[in-house]
This record gives C-alpha cells, structure tokens and sequence, in this order.
C-alpha cells in the first residue's frame, strides 16, 4: 500500500463567534496554509455569514468556503425551527439547552474531517469549549477524543500508514475571560464577530450567547464593541 | 436532569444499492417506525434517488426524506469530480480505490444521528459490508465501533442518561452471495436497485460496484433482474 502525502496545515471551523474568531487567530500562527470552513446547517439566521468573511479576510486564510447544508427540516432544536422560541439564558443549572442542535459538532467535524483529507490538511481546529459553554455534550472532551478516533480508523488517510488528521481544540478548557484575553493578545476584531442566538442586527443581549459572551469581557476586564450597539435590557 | 421519553425504530441509509435495500427489507420486519435517508452528497448522477424512492414505496417506510449536500467541490473522489476517470474494477489488491470518498460514511452517519436523535428513533441502520467490499475504512468494523461511541458521548440522548442511539450494520460480515440470498428470501425487489458509479441507464458492468454485484449473483446462483439490461462488455 503507497504511503500518502504528508499532510501540513489546518482548516478552521469558522462561525463567526468570538471562539472561532480566536481560533483562526491562533491557526494564523501555528500552521500554514490555514483554510476556513463556514457550514450553515439551518440555523435560523446567516448573519453569522458575514461575520466570517470579514474574519477569514482579516486573518488573510488561504481559503475560505461557506457550505449551506439543508438541515433545518430533519433537526429538532430551537436554533433551526423558526416558531421555537428562544430560550433567554440557561433554564436549570446542567440541564442541555433547547438550542442544543443534535449531533452538530459531529456533523461540522464529518465535513471538515472530509474537507482536511481532500486538500491534504493535517489539522481542523474547533473552537469548541467546555468551561463557559451552554452544556452541549458535542463540546467536551470525551467527544473530541472520541472523534478523534473516529479519523483515525475512518479515513483513508489514518489507515494508510500515515497520521491521521488531528482535531485540535485550543480553548478547550479556557474559561471566556481567559480567551477574551487571548483573543486581545492576538488582536482579534471583536467587532466582526457575532455571538447572538437571535436573528436581529443588534445582539438581543438575552439569549445564552450573549450572556456568556457579556461575562467573558466583563470577567476580563475588557470591553466588547458590540456591547454598545445592543438594543433593549442589559446581559446580566 | 429530566431523562428523556425512550427511543423506537429506526432510521435506515437508503442509497438505493442493493446492500440498503436489503437493510430496509429487514428493518421493517425488526423494528416499527421505520425511515428511510436518501443523502446526496455530490456524486455525479441521481440515479440513486429513483432507485430509493421506488424501495421505500414498496416496502412501506413510515417517511422518506432526501437530502442534498453540496459536497462536491469539497472532496477530491473519482465518484463526485465530474472530470475523473472511473476505474473499471479494482487497481491493486488492498488498496483503496480513487472512488473512495473522503469521510463519506461519517458525513452519512453523523446527518442520520441528527436525524435519528430529533425524530427519537433508537437504531441508524446502513449496509455497509466488510467482506466484499471496494476497502473502503469507512465500511470496517473498527469504524462503526468509533462511530457508536461517539453517539454515546456526543449527544444529548447519549448523556442524558437513556439508551444512545445505536448503529446497526446487519450485512457487515456477510458475503456478497449471503446479501443476495438474504435479499431474495425477503423479496428484495433487485430490479428497483442500483449499484453501478456509472451515470449511464445502465449499468456498466465494469466498474466495482457491477463486477462486486455481478459476483455475488453469480455465487449465490441467483439471477440479476439488470444484468440482461447491461450494454458493452459483462462484468467478470
């Protein structure tokens, strides 16, 4: 059996929230070339589109695509259905939200890991986060690494002799201050990024992602951009 | 944590080839409701979607749904780049084939357990087989293996204390002439299937998928309601 090609650098799941913004920040640094990935699955609202072509074209990526998957019909969650209403913060300490989309993250990695292996790419990298996070079982480790093993046995590239492509997961364990903070360092425009749940053109302030993402700059002592623009009540 | 209503049925891959029309066949004797997910994932005809929709009428599946994802101009395949060449039967022995498709079972599974896990159905069952087979990993044991833990931990239903939802490859270890006979005792329609990566209205007869189907007629001593239909040179 020939041995592939080397693989070298990374495609970068990009939403256009604070955590993927960081992520191709630090993708920037550590790998070349760095592609970006932006996948719609259904979600109620395409702002999150323009967020990501600001960034990519900040960042200067390689390459950016944007992939609309017409997932909404076959998913059962509040972020996809546009008569659910949207949940404002979390209803019980541990429970998972409504806005939890089933099997997202494996559905975003399956296309990234298929992405990674067609342009020869070692790495994906997702901003996913299990500290300041919303309770999503699809952001914690056990999943990471069970994926993880799942490229390995599950591609070309992983039984062929070769490594396999690696999921890499930078802000894993940092609480949304510390990669307020880090994204500070790296410069990352806050400003282009979007966070809201909502699908307005100011950020509800109400929703989980805002919430968090208002504790995150307030925790580090910093101040987010789009804080000011925010119509109606406050986070808390 | 509220644990959530028990899962039933199934959901089955329905490509329209012969291995998930013998899926679907034993399904709906096994579990109740049965649906059936036709995904498009950019290969180059929709042959396909005739062929799947023909199977699920006949056998009664409580839903059909097809989904299209434009995949295409991300994965580098001989099945979904239009300018490829398709190679008539397999180059080496123990290699994998260029219609390999990067991470295709795991973009397959992860839009089933999507599926499965927002319409509460308990079972993903594809026909993926790991005995007469074009070597694809993502058809290997192993495979599945990581994919069912990654259900377990990687969504709600999985860590919320029910059941996961489970895969189940029944024809995993059985011979192509085993598929046939099973088919044929269950009254597998073979006239409405379709296997060959051809685009054509018929089948080629040459590459993988004819020469694997046309063995496993052979050696079942069955006949194939298509072969007669094959122009150009017979499968060998």
């Amino acid at each position: 059996m020939s041995r592939p090609r080397p693989l070298r650098g990374s495609v970068v799941l990009l939403s256009g929230g604070m955590d993927s913004a960081t992520c191709v920040a630090l993708a920037t640094r550590s790998s070349r070339p760095v592609h970006a990935l932006t996948i719609l699955y259904g979600q109620r609202h395409a702002r999150e589109v323009r967020s990501s072509r600001a960034l990519a074209a900040r960042f200067g990526v390689a390459r950016h695509t944007i992939v609309r998957l017409p997932l909404a019909p076959l998913l059962d969650s509040a972020l996809t259905r546009p008569g659910r209403r949207l949940p404002a913060g979390r209803s019980r300490s541990g429970s998972i939200p409504s806005t939890y989309v089933p099997a997202r993250n494996t559905i975003l990695l399956a296309v990234a890991l298929a992405y990674a292996e067609s342009h020869r790419l070692a790495e994906i990298h997702i901003g996913a986060n299990a500290v300041d996070y919303s309770g999503y079982p699809d952001c914690r480790p056990p999943f990471l690494r069970a994926f993880s093993r799942l490229a390995r046995v599950g591609t070309k590239q992983g039984v062929s002799g070769g490594p396999a492509v690696r999921v890499v997961a930078p802000l894993l364990r940092l609480s949304k201050a510390a990669i307020v903070r880090r994204g500070d360092r790296l410069g990352v425009p806050w400003a282009l990024t979007w966070s809201c749940y909502a699908g307005g053109n100011r950020p509800c302030g109400r929703c989980d992602a805002c919430r968090l993402r208002a504790r995150g700059f307030r925790e580090a002592g910093s101040t987010d951009p789009l804080a000011g623009r925010r119509s109606g009540r406050a986070a808390s």
